[in-house]
């Protein structure tokens, strides 16, 4: 398989493939739909998990785990949650297989018809709200901080790969509490717990805000999330965090005596975030040579390439301050590898690490070191520089932090070029046709508007953002009075 | 719910059933024979995983992750493998949920059945060889060091908390080799992994075997396992490596090229642990009052209480005390809690953090800490003592460590006070009926003799130890000659 990845501007859509492909991020699987997430994905999920976890943690969250399998009758138990969430369910309906009497291998054994079908989880609201029935009877019990790691699988008719697939990796909080300002506390402190990954970890500015009516979870009161901007100009939902007042609760008859001894239903929050996250991460930042992983959650952070030599002291010297430099890097805490594999070429190393989005690569030569410096490339701006030895260390560190920060800095910038305010129809939707990004225009609160311009324009209202600044306009479609903009555009 | 457990010489299987339930391990779910992880669980289980990863990284293993869903065609491809192969998995037969027409909420929608049925993996050797096949050309690509941390399932008829579910989580490792003896060395490294970790962290003394041609995984040439001594005399197999020749090579057709360009299949281990293991971490160790962990894994090591106290000035004489503990303690890398809940009474907490395993209890309260001292408890003797308040975290930090080298050897005695020696068929029976434990004991070696030894007496051969010494001897069944012993017990 060449390595060669088709250019962004002459086809985005086949550039993400060809790179979530090459890189070793993922590959697609036998199974419809169903990826396999190669190592180096993997390692990603890893350290985004880790450190989402960790925030879980400190916001006084446990992970708990709840079975894989919902009775099909328990779907239908929460009105709103029934009609507005998606069908496409993987369905099990017999538990054995047998020998083909026919020989022709296994075949499904008839008799083992489960009474009561059973659905691999889309989401697990259903069975976990039945199962916090036995869990809490009184004010003592709540609140209640569940978060659980797992796979889901929503049968997803046209997939891509991360972005939407049949099966996913992702965590969904679960929390009940006493009143109904605690669980809308949460439901914005995890939010903000997503935002601040988003940024600090992923490099990726987001918006906070709230989805409309249409776009809310099934089942949810109100839908917070964060929205960000991908390199083709679209939108990309990177979280969300559910408001679910006591919808669960009645349908669950999940009920807590007060501290004054009245009994009232539990409030409700669920929240989420998935391996979606690694797409977004690989089209907010990624160029035409390859992954460009924030230095934070990069499964390897600094590589060191030694160049060939044929003299035994040259090398002897090239691996003592590899040794060296490993050494301090990793007191420091930085994943740092020396690839002094002689098998392949530097060149081609160099191109590999660029493909992998190894934000750090320092070339060792004999020349160089005679000279007492290293040279030393980084991945986001593709800037190479000779650094002197002494203190080449605390050079690296420092450069890790300056790589965070300018991948963050550019993708802020470049989604501050790509919003744009829309006062007029024609201005709506020249941008949306011309240059797409958010677009930050009046609106006029109903649902039909909102369908009307989805259907006209593909684009759909990404959220009110929470900082929005009150002011009187008119709907660009209806001219309808509205008192404040929301956020626009086409997404994934 | 009584927190009271039923004694274990009363009935070992509700004390059992008790303890999980109680201590907050896990619970019941709505789906037959899937159980819910509750947190003090789920955080056990993260500490195993945590260390068990740690040490398959420093093995050279990558982590990654393969569809849930395996075709079902995929099960019939290696011969022994589906012949011996539990068929008892959940067959995923549609895909959609429809609306009910007459109102009966959803129903499965017959439009959407697929065309082959799915199972949820019951382990991947499957779809994973059917990946590989894609992954290796030639003998650069190897060896292939995967490990999975997923779910699995698996329709058993009689279930038990932990030891047998439905669905449990586990690890599952797939190497690919390019020799026989590669792959060979691999399922022996992971043996060791896998016994290190039993007794350094569970403090759980194993027996490190191979199994008998008739307990062999289904598909494997040899199975390698660690099996272990719970309290009621029974053994429970707490981990299996397998070396799979080239038997899934051959059935998905994966060859490579090797360094004089000929081309061969590629040779095969595979390797496991599972949610089993916490079933086996309370059976060692745990008694009457509660669970009893090892402090190398114990969600929370140390519980600080304080003695209720009227006067401001010796409660804040204790919040001081406390935290300056936990402060040292947490430099320390221990997990510790202050428990300063005032609805609660100090026995109270007593009795629940015994229930809950934490291996020292540390008591503040005003008189000790005028004459300079604390009560500190650990649960596994029960012993309490006056300890100086100087240097009380060092003596707290040397405690853990004589806990967990106390658990150690309390179960290692225990296992070789049940390991006996049997020499006749009387000898063998008479053991097995009236003090249970291992059996050491001739075998004439045939599957046939197995089977009747199981038969007569439930016992099965565990494994034939790899330590063994060879000595000349009669099979207690059959007389025929032996040339070593092997390890008979009823199992879990």
């Amino acid at each position: 398989m060449s390595k060669t990845l088709t250019n962004r501007k002459d086809d985005y859509a086949q550039w993400y493939n060809d790179i979530v492909l090459k890189s070793g991020l993922a590959d697609y699987s036998a199974v419809k739909g169903c990826m396999v997430i190669k190592p180096h994905g993997y390692a990603l999920w890893e350290n985004m998990r880790d450190q989402l976890d960790r925030r879980f943690k400190e916001t006084g969250h446990q992970n708990a785990y709840f079975p894989l399998l919902i009775p099909k009758s328990f779907m239908s138990k929460e009105a709103a949650h029934v009609e507005g969430f998606a069908k496409e369910c993987a369905v099990v309906t017999h538990y054995r297989l047998k020998n083909d009497p026919n020989g022709g291998g296994v075949i499904v054994d008839p008799d083992a018809k489960l009474e009561e079908e059973l659905i691999i989880r889309p989401t697990s609201e259903t069975i976990i709200w039945n199962t916090y029935k036995d869990w809490i009877q009184s004010y003592r019990d709540l609140p209640l901080l569940i978060n659980q790691w797992a796979n889901v699988v929503r049968w997803e008719m046209r997939t891509r790969l991360f972005l939407r697939t049949t099966e996913f990796l992702w965590q969904e909080g679960h929390t009940a509490h006493a009143t109904r300002q605690d669980a809308v506390e949460e439901t914005e402190r995890m939010l903000e717990v997503y935002a601040t990954f988003a940024e600090e970890y992923m490099a990726l500015p987001v918006i906070r805000g709230v989805k409309t009516a249409n776009e809310r979870f099934a089942g949810a009161e109100d839908t917070y999330c964060i929205e960000a901007l991908m390199q083709d100009g679209k939108a990309l939902q990177a979280g969300t965090s559910h408001f679910l007042g006591q919808n669960f609760a009645k349908a669950f008859d999940v009920k807590f005596l007060d501290k004054t001894n009245k009994q009232d239903y539990v409030w409700a929050t669920s929240w989420g975030v998935s391996t979606r996250l690694i797409g977004a991460l690989v089209m907010a930042h990624s160029d035409d040579d390859g992954l460009v992983l924030p230095p934070k959650l990069a499964p390897l952070q600094v590589v060191i390439v030694p160049i060939f030599n044929k003299d035994p002291e040259a090398v002897a010297k090239i691996n003592n301050l590899a040794g060296e430099l490993m050494a301090t890097l990793r007191k420091n805490n930085i994943r740092v590898k020396f690839d002094d594999d002689d098998n392949t070429r530097p060149g081609f190393k160099f191109a590999e690490y660029e493909l992998k989005g190894v934000p750090v690569r320092i070339t060792l030569g004999a020349r160089d070191i005679e000279n007492n410096i290293a040279e030393v490339a980084r991945r986001d701006t593709k800037e190479k520089a000779g650094v002197s030895l002494d203190g080449l260390a605390a050079h690296v560190v420092q450069l890790l932090d300056d790589i965070q920060a300018n991948m963050y800095q550019k993708a802020l910038d470049f989604r501050n070029e790509n919003t744009r305010k829309a006062d007029s129809w024609e201005e709506f939707v020249s941008i949306l046709e011309e240059k797409a990004g958010f677009v930050s225009a009046h609106w006029d609160g109903t649902p039909e508007t909102e369908d009307k311009i989805k259907e006209l324009t593909k684009a759909t209202i990404r959220c009110i953002p929470l900082n929005n600044v009150m002011e009187d306009g008119k709907c660009v479609l209806t001219g309808n009075p509205s008192k404040q903009r929301v956020l626009f555009a086409k997404a994934y």
